[in-house]
């Protein structure tokens, strides 16, 4: 029997899976917390103070963790270490920190440990924002032809405006940096002696393009004389390589940290929700992925490029090789469902939650499940954190529409969980029209617990919608990382679509639309769009109603 | 000393009170609840069932209390019965029976006493709807030129379509009536053994106009071939008097029963939110008066007709002889407030509400009233029960826009109460440009209590706002027209403007508007117009969802 090590690389800890090659099978698991965590009051190295929006971590954390968690996996799961052919990580993006040439970070330097630039910066580190909205302006100016594959705004999360932040605040740090890495490709790295780029944080975190390459030293020098040559150099230069890549195996020194061969192939990293995908199987063209959480993303699998507007990001070798990936997003979905418990649950509605003991969103989706699509006389607009596809529009704000003095509480959950639904439904036809085939649904994460949620989504997008099989579903797609890595004369496969194929278990359920519920839904979308459409894209009225605040 | 009663008939109970004719000071006061409260269930004499949205009284109720509330106000203010100059009774409107010729209510004969249609139809009797809308619909067909004077739609609640549910729900009643009278003149008539209909009643509900009359028997037999005649017959035939006017003395019988002089003057009756008009010395052209309640009346004393678009009536010796009166109305006030308590009102409201022993209004109007104009970033749309004016669109929808994740329920409360200040403006705006001068605004009604509530009004509207002195307003204006009946001679007064500028108290309150909120407040008014055309007037997004439930 041939394993590989999946390890999940998250916010706040990383999570090791150990699976049969053969059949995805879970054998073993383990877990380790970051001892820093996130990093957001002071630096704890020379402690201090950092900044409103700053989120950074400890890269010494995540090797802790890798060891930790990857030991425990292997001992849950009693598999030989010789028996384990190849190893792969996912890992949050974009969180990218400056390193010197042989990959030390800089932070580890008593020069810089106490300059915070000189740390990790955590995808949800926002204090790039300035950084961000120049990069934006100065490439709509140029009229840069990549800014529109982006929707047509940068966000503060990515690569190049947390690099600026760098130069303009640390510019001695810049200087020293030879290079500005992918947190996953550092581990990488670091596992196995070799740098590589992967593809999916470069294309969705990066800029780049595997045949249009990264933006212009022109725009560069527009944008800051320091960055000249930037890719170049500090953030690009290497190769950038598709998931699946073998990118080394480990050194010696981290096959006896984990007890493994030194031959264990170690694959190129991927984003961890991108990971999510394979996992859960939905690696075909047309499979739409839906990871619904506290905001909800979309993945889906092509195999052409076409400029979708308002669809943020489409990358070739994205999540397979040889494909192309196109990524939209929703800002708020559970979040939403969570902001109207805790700020508008009613007094009974907890009570009945607090004397049955369940949530508050139980009481509210058991009420809301007794009601026809359209009984409650509401729309919404989900809009409550702005919108991130199509519109690309943070300035949006949340609509309410139909209320009267007979609306109850689940009237108004329900019509949220609505809201979301129709957004999705937005993303689903925006593809469809920009020729982006979707013809299955696959959806994971947290909110698939919700049945009513999961019922109208079906219902609403008319579709069957697969609720994922994998309980850990990034660190399975992190372990075919390291099966197609090993490569499939050592026992794993010669393709992604071959490993998820062979390796992501079968949906856990099967929601089929209901023809009259959708037949329903079709006249409520039809209102949401006109709703979508008068203060997305006709009325500047919640931008103006904004500015007032 | 000169004293006069005035009682005010409410839904539930009769209220007296004994005034000083001098300056309106309350010597004393009575309230004696109705027996049969509202019928809406089962008739009391033989249990017959009745329908929904069914309400009646019973006559016999009005009396007995009537002597109950006056003999203990009249204890109370220890006033000797011959000092009493003048009564006057303001009534709910529309409240009708059908009587036989010497005012015998058709419901006291055994033949009639099981039949519901025979009972007098309390104001809230909404089981009409069907015939106002033929009442509406005919007379748009017909191009009626008395329908715009009402907003272009009648209501259920009015004069005509409970008179049409009387001939075509029980014929026999309606041939066996000689008259289908108010309320108000009903008791009036019983105490003076006089028939007057009111101008204020038979103006605004009753479809009579001083100088065109009431509506053609050809538009009548339009309706219903049964209604031929009607308002030569039961509908009307009779006088139709002004307020101030009077109308008799009290007969030998009553005299006795109330422990007064046969001599004392007895007004005409007057509807009881116009009366409080009287009351709260709001009888200047000009002067706005906001009854704000569950719902908001406004009424303003005008010296000229108008016709303004969407106001929904305008009535000749409406208030005051010889004065033009205008009312407009939103549907939802304080029911929306209480709407977002009961529904949606957190836990963490309801329990510093419970801890510190206050309403949930309460810690809601302290928490919002820290917020500045526009601070919230929301807007409603305050139709929650339909738009009463200026759209006169009873299937419009409360809207919410502007929600985000950081919205709070104190946010939404005060975009609550922001949004029903902006409809008042939106009817005193309507009613300037209509030619109706408003140059000062009187407030009454229980939600002059919420001093959050007050200020936003008077920055909303640029204007001071007078909270008006009395505590029992329709019964002050009730008893007015006591002492102008009893005219100046015997101690009353020549006019009503006369009585009420000696009789109503001065203001308790009055609340300046801030300039600077009210220019914040501009901006936001703006966008509450863009809205309100929006929804109200070019799009009917909300009628299709109405009909999607």
């Amino acid at each position: 029997m041939r394993a590989v090590v999946g390890i999940d690389f998250g916010t706040e800890s990383a999570r090791a899976i150990v699976v049969d090659a053969r059949d995805g099978r879970v054998l073993g698991s383990g877990v380790s917390a970051y001892t820093h965590g996130v990093i957001d009051d002071r630096l704890p190295s020379t402690g201090t103070a950092l900044g409103a929006e700053w989120a950074l971590q400890h890269p010494g954390d995540w090797l802790a963790s890798l060891e930790s968690c990857v030991r425990e996996a292997l001992a849950a799961a009693a598999v030989a270490g010789a028996d384990v052919i190849g190893l792969g990580i996912d890992f949050t993006a974009c969180t990218v920190l400056p390193v010197r040439a042989d990959g030390s970070p800089l932070m580890l330097e008593s020069a810089f440990a106490g300059e915070p630039n000189a740390w990790p910066k955590l995808w949800k580190h926002h204090a790039s924002q300035p950084q961000a909205t120049r990069v934006t302006d100065v490439a709509a100016a140029r009229g840069e032809a990549w800014l529109p594959r982006y929707g047509g705004r940068i966000s503060s999360e990515w690569m190049l405006p947390k690099a600026l932040q760098v130069l303009e605040e640390a510019p001695a740090a810049f200087a020293a940096a030879d290079l500005i890495v992918e947190g996953g490709d550092w581990v990488v790295w670091q596992l196995t002696g070799q740098f590589a780029r992967n593809a999916c944080a470069a294309g969705y975190k990066g800029l780049w393009h595997k045949r249009e390459g990264y933006p212009s030293d022109a725009y560069l020098r527009a944008l800051h004389p320091g960055l000249d040559g930037f890719y170049a150099g500090k953030g690009g230069g290497q190769a950038v390589v598709a998931p699946g890549a073998r990118v080394g195996s480990l050194t010696a020194s981290w096959a006896t940290r984990l007890g493994l061969s030194p031959a264990t192939a170690v694959g190129a990293a991927l984003i961890d929700a991108h990971a999510g995908v394979l996992g859960s199987g939905a690696t075909t063209p047309g499979a739409l992925m839906l990871i619904l959480g506290t905001s909800t993303c979309h993945l889906v699998i092509a195999e052409h490029e076409h400029l979708v507007p308002g669809v943020a990001g489409v990358v070739e070798d994205g999540i397979v090789a040889g494909m192309f990936a196109y990524e939209a997003g929703q800002a708020a979905v559970g979040d939403s469902f969570a902001w109207f418990v805790d700020m508008l649950a009613s007094a009974d509605v907890q009570a009945e939650a607090a004397r049955r003991q369940v949530s508050a969103h139980d009481v509210l989706s058991e009420r809301a499940a007794g009601l026809r699509p359209g009984e409650t006389g509401l729309i919404a607009l989900d809009w409550w954190n702005g919108n991130r596809s199509t519109l690309v529009d943070a300035e949006l704000s949340g609509l309410l529409v139909g209320a009267t003095l007979a609306t109850r509480p689940e009237h108004i959950y329900r019509a949220l969980i609505e809201s979301t639904a129709f957004g999705t439904r937005v993303i689903a036809d925006a593809l469809r029209a920009g020729s982006v085939p979707v013809t299955r649904v696959v959806a994971g994460g947290g909110l698939t617990r919700n049945r009513l949620l999961m019922q109208i989504y079906a219902d609403v997008l008319g579709m069957e919608i697969e609720v994922a099989g994998a309980s850990q579903a990034s660190a399975l797609g992190a372990a075919m990382l390291g099966a197609v890595a090993a490569g499939a004369d050592a026992g794993g496969y010669g393709s992604i679509e071959d490993a998820a194929a062979a390796m992501a278990p079968a949906p856990t359920e099967r929601y089929q639309g209901d023809s009259g519920a959708h037949g329903r839904y079709d006249a409520l979308y039809a209102l949401y769009c006109e709703l979508y459409d008068t203060f997305g894209r006709h009325s500047t009225l919640m931008h103006r109603l904004r500015a007032l605040r």
